[in-house]
């Protein structure tokens, strides 16, 4: 198969995708996550070279397993060999920023109908100090509880009475409804709770409800986000290892390194220093807080969205920091010049319905230099500060696509 | 006062307008219904013009009533005289198509915090045969009782718990997710269920809960409108009788008659023959099965939004039938030429947050010959049908507001 053809394929892969959210697992059973392994956002690193809010929801982590009983012991246990750390990416997962996942942490089960891919990310915190920005307070711990005793069984009751949620479906209304499903899901959340209502009340008790249905109301306008994330993964993971295949798979940041891994080079990674996010911060905070780009959520634009949308949200400039709408076209414009072709299961309104650009081919991206537009939040980079200070639009280094079309051009058989 | 002058304090009072949405109660508490009394859209008539579907709904509500238990001795009541008639704008309510409102449905009370005005509409009865549309089954009748005993109290009791519920930010929120707020409703349906969701848990029980959150999730994607018109009919309410002012405080059809009232003109109607709409249908029906233009909800572009939004909404262009995104921009372009000012307070992101055209001034209508683009439903024109047919863009006739600027020039003083 050419190249052109292996890519064409891909791109029917990531178009055809239709996942689906099956249910809620525990991530030792439903990605069979051995005892005392902890996951992590993007490529792998070792605890000696994690930022400071990836070791802070380390630790949050091992307090919420009960590995041990202090920061100071959940340090050095962490730094003792004792826990194995790898990529989500390493297990078909995905986290946002420091995605940490840990053995009995529940997590949602994605399931591509169509490819046949499988994918998972975890329940989003909310605003505030938070595991996944590196907060270890017992309030996060205790919200990491109340997730997993009270909300986790709740919504595998409501998906066991009303049937698995198309994502595909919901994700395409709200593209039309202003999100692009990076740094905005206000209309998917929206949509999610709409759908989930009714089947919530039916399986559960009225103050379990009230206190669900707030959890997921009440400033928590990204609470979709890892849906969408476990979505396009468990889209993406079906071009998993295609063979010719210079279509990029993913791309993930651990806040020290952005990583991408190719189609058609299976689970290697190439890496360069991750960038510094250009971005707008909250007040009382500016660039000097901010960690270096971090997360798995560059799986958005991975699947034609995020970055890739923007011509779909002109509320995310306010957000990212955008200029015009006129830019925002001209963004989802220019990223159809790197990806294969634009999928019409993500139409625009704005432009009269034109799909996302999707399928980011790394010939095209070190042809024309343009490296994809990753739409992004930006976490303090202070271990134990736990929050989001602001969000921007990240530009990747070109690097990892100029070393993996090196490799790739190795691999092809003479 | 000049009319200058007397058109930019309209406008002022239209863009500072919050409308609140504080409670529920019965039409004969609410507006003061005398009993025998039947409320109706657009501008007043009497039974033996009425088109089919008003008189259906003028069955419904005489079923629903009580006042007769036959169709055929509550159409023999219509014509007796013994109901009196009278528009709802006539006492500061407002109802998408048939309109008929009559004492013990409940209305949903919305009050202007900053004009101090009042205004009501009723609560949409989904998809399907509705009395608004002219229906009068026993579902029909079965489904406005539930409505009454069951939803109406429910809401009434989670606002009293939760406090009332800003509709002006809802709709700028709806605006930057899709809505145009007439014939799309779907963003802002999502965030009113997003904001009762959990005050409702609070206030009910759970299978009552399951019941209501079902009748609001399920295919009802207009559910918020009669919020959205209410807010609107508050808001112009306050340029009501503003004297020298040659803003339109309501346009409203009867499905007989289109007629606009102008705010220095009081409550006198000036009407024309309702026009056709211009529409696309359902399969299985045409232009052949249309009443002509009908209900008040062209209130909402009396508050600068629907036809006036229409570039907030490329997705009303697959539902009203228009063209392109490029022709939606250009439609509030052209509704600018006729308003006073954009009202920043509604903001179109793909023009970049400018404000929608707010306040028709008759006169720039008369000059420019350019009338409302008014977006709306399709309702079957037979008497007993009772449903939605299409939607589509409505165009007024220019007469009323020829009629309505000559008024006005004998009603100044010399």
């Amino acid at each position: 198969m050419s190249v052109k053809a292996a890519n064409r394929e891909a791109f029917e892969r990531l178009r055809r995708a239709r996942p689906m959210w099956t249910t809620v697992r525990l991530a030792r059973e439903a990605l069979g996550l051995p005892p005392m392994t902890l996951l992590h956002a993007g490529p792998p690193i070792a605890w000696e070279r994690m930022c400071g809010p990836m070791r802070g929801a380390i630790v949050a982590h091992i307090l919420y397993e009960g590995w041990a009983a202090s920061v100071e012991d959940a340090q050095a246990l962490a730094a003792s060999g004792d826990v194995a750390f790898a990529p989500c990416h390493s297990r078909g997962a995905v986290g946002p920023m420091t995605g940490v996942i840990s053995p009995s942490l529940p997590v949602i089960v994605v399931e591509d109908r169509v490819n046949g891919a499988t994918a998972c990310s975890y329940i989003g915190e909310g605003s505030g100090v938070q595991a996944k920005f590196g907060g270890f307070t017992p309030e996060v711990i205790g919200r990491l509880r109340w997730i997993r005793d009270v909300l986790a069984p709740a919504f595998e009751m409501a998906l066991e009475r009303d049937g698995p949620l198309d994502l595909r479906d919901l994700m395409a209304q709200a593209l039309a409804m202003g999100d692009e499903m990076h740094m905005r899901n206000a209309a998917a959340t929206c949509l999610q709770i709409k759908a989930l209502a009714a089947p919530l009340a039916a399986a559960t008790d009225a103050s379990t409800l009230e206190a669900i249905l707030t959890f997921m109301t009440r400033e928590n306008d990204q609470f979709f986000l890892t849906w969408a994330m476990a979505a396009a993964k468990a889209a993406a993971r079906a071009i998993d290892g295609l063979p010719g295949c210079t279509v990029v798979s993913a791309m993930a940041r651990n806040g020290v390194e952005f990583g991408i891994r190719v189609a058609g080079l299976g689970d290697r990674w190439f890496t360069a220093p991750a960038p510094v996010v250009d971005g707008s911060f909250f007040p009382g905070f500016g660039a000097a807080d901010a960690n270096p780009d971090i997360g798995d959520s560059a799986i958005m634009e991975t699947w034609g969205l995020g970055g890739m949308a923007m011509a779909a949200s002109a509320a995310v400039l306010r957000i990212v920091g955008g200029a015009s709408f006129a830019d925002a076209r001209e963004t989802t414009r220019r990223m159809a010049e790197i990806c294969v072709d634009v999928n019409p299961a993500f139409a625009i309104g704005a432009l009269d319905w034109e799909g996302t650009p999707t399928g980011i081919d790394i010939r095209r991206v070190v042809e024309t230099g343009i490296v994809p537009a990753i739409n992004t939040a930006i976490a303090h980079r202070q271990f134990g500060v736990g929050r989001m200070i602001g969000a921007g639009i990240g530009t990747p280094p070109l690097q990892p696509f100029v070393d993996a079309l090196v490799a790739f051009g190795e691999s092809v058989p003479r």
